[in-house]
């Protein structure tokens, strides 16, 4: 039997596409992971969760394991919006829907503002499953590219001059990483975030932030996209992967009611009771500040880490930005192609995401590839960089 | 600002539909929930389910707390392909595809097989929540009514000739819930399951099975359509929510590997790692068979009890089915408006599903409710009947 002749019409292109996570290829063991954006395993909470588990079963019983019923689910939402006001976000408990990470609540938008024919504006490069999830939309895309001040502004700005100018359709969203981006690591200026908020209003689109790093700062952000947004355009999302663990999957948008309710219906009103009451009660017993402290103060010393052994190794032609936050080093290697060159990083024992699967297909840049100092211990940072070097050397 | 200029086409009409969950309003404090298709809380297996996380978080530590990592990820897909196989179906690893829920499944089969003009076949009446997810793709229903047999399939293969004859359109998919269906609690005979699979052979359409009861049965079930099915159409949806416990939301479609390999796309790489793993850990420490007698044993009994309270405490106007397994009864209330009366009941402190929520719009029946034998208890389910039979008496 033939699948195609059941395919619906908008998933016969999106099959056309590379297979989701090709990006991440099955790693030899004992490869060191500068690839991956997980969090330092010393740093997820294992022991504390357990706990909370316990105390989650101990005094609610069947209660979280229903499809409803764990109180500790409104909770959860109430300390979301807690330390979103701590974000200069101050929300209205139904501007918060919790989604099943900042993937589901991407995709929720996708679904239900974008059209095969809709325009969707990305950074160039950005996050590559945020890329993925809307190509399982639409094929139309506007990329603006980043510099060392984040998103180009004033290219967004003549790009909608201009298509404006020649009544071309203009973006119904804007996908934007504006804190730490994925993966360049830069952070938009104050002066450019007014600037994208005054574009969105002026040219009516939509405006996605994507705020997954924004809590793990090692110099304090600019405020949100959203906190800036009078006029209720701004869908800001973002999820406790990062700051607790990615494995319990909780993510979130925040945006006006409106929004809100036209996500949950998409989503329908089935959540992850368990997964969510067992997060309400690890953050009830935990100073979140004080982790937060912990976690940008490791990171902090694990970013610098990774750019003294990157400074110490690598050869003169490679160049790196610094970050601020976040988790990742962009890397240009000029004249290399790194997706190339990623077998024989494999074979040498260390891994990283070459540029490619950051760029739509029509910028496509071969130079560039992502570290991420998370996941690999201080001694693996300095090992792998070691092992990139040689392979870069004998290019 | 307004959010309708910024709505995809397809999720423009979906929101014209009632909203999600409508069938579930607000109860009252110590309202008997006679509506809840939910596991009785004493068969929630709570202590086996911490002690599954304890053990879980002491032996892998960190790992299913990351995106990707805890061995147990696949081994809840041997599990359940363990099980699979005692219902007589022999699939490889890739025909198994795990999903947030059976909801999450039904949604991934209408996303990719349903287009805003496909016809999807239902049974009338049907599962709620699942007319509620198609309806966010689609108006086109067909619906074939159930007997105490199942599904009618000489009025389905009359509509598929006179559609067929007519040149219109033929049912893309056909939802079917054969065994313990719900509401009605019906199974299909084996001799109507073997017509279905020849019908969607002969007529080219595909089967989403829903088999969220199956496996408590008080007498054996037949055999499951997706183990008759040579052609490989039969999407089989299954989920441990009866089974063990809906908030972990652990759900399956098992079909041919292009057809989950396509499901997978849009539901991307993204697992609940920490749930699954989880519901390894505690599948891996019972003994399954002797849970699912338990469960069998004590749902059977509760069925006695909620057909004895019926008979002794209704008036005879009123009838109903008796399940040979599931959690439903189905009751006909000759002359009554049940969604009209339900504020009635929850004033008398007892809810039921009114049975226009099962119905299409176009079909709608007053005249039904559905009663749930599987949350409230003993005691409850006898008082909940009598309160249910003062105002069914009144009106």
């Amino acid at each position: 039997m033939n699948i195609e002749s059941f395919l619906s019409k908008h998933s016969k292109p999106a099959l056309q596409n590379d297979p989701p996570g090709s990006w991440m290829p099955q790693l030899p063991e004992k490869c060191i992971r500068l690839s991956s954006g997980y969090p330092d395993p010393s740093l997820v909470p294992v022991e504390q969760l357990n706990k909370a588990v316990n105390r989650l079963l101990e005094e609610e019983g069947d209660l979280p394991l229903h499809y409803l019923g764990s109180p500790r689910i409104d909770q959860l939402k109430t300390q979301i919006n807690h330390r979103l006001k701590e974000r200069g976000m101050d929300l209205e408990e139904e501007e918060l829907l919790i989604t099943s990470g900042a993937c589901q609540a991407i995709d929720l938008i996708a679904r239900v503002f974008i059209d095969e024919d809709s325009v969707v504006a990305v950074e160039s490069p950005t996050y590559m499953e945020a890329l993925e999830i809307f190509q399982n939309y639409t094929n139309h895309f506007i990329s603006i590219p980043i510099d060392e001040q984040g998103l180009q502004t004033e290219k967004l700005e003549k790009m909608l001059e201009d298509r404006s100018a020649k009544d071309m359709p203009l973006p119904r969203l804007l996908y934007t990483i504006p804190t730490f981006h994925n993966p360049t690591g830069t952070t938009m200026t104050a002066a450019r975030r007014k600037h994208v908020i005054k574009l969105a209003e002026e040219y009516n689109f939509l405006v996605l932030e994507d705020d997954a790093y924004g809590d793990l700062y090692f110099e304090k952000p600019e405020a949100t996209l959203k906190s800036l947004d009078q006029s209720n355009r701004v869908l800001h999302v973002g999820s406790l992967s990062k700051v607790v663990a990615p494995g319990m999957r909780i993510g979130w948008v925040a945006a006006g009611k409106e929004f809100t309710d036209a996500l949950n219906w998409f989503k329908k009103d089935l959540d992850q009771p368990f997964a969510q009451a067992s997060m309400a009660a690890y953050l009830e017993q935990i100073d979140l500040n004080e982790r937060l402290y912990t976690l940008r103060t490791a990171y902090q010393q694990k970013r610098d880490v990774l750019i003294s052994a990157l400074e110490e190794h690598l050869p003169d032609s490679v160049s790196w930005n610094v970050p601020k936050g976040g988790y990742f080093i962009w890397v240009k290697a000029d004249d290399l192609d790194t997706a190339h060159l990623l077998d024989q990083a494999l074979d040498a024992g260390v891994a990283y995401v070459p540029g490619k699967y950051f760029f739509l297909p029509s910028d496509e840049k071969a130079a560039y590839l992502r570290l991420s100092f998370s996941y690999a211990s201080e001694d693996e940072l300095v090992e792998g960089v070691k092992l990139l070097a040689n392979v870069l050397k004998r290019s």
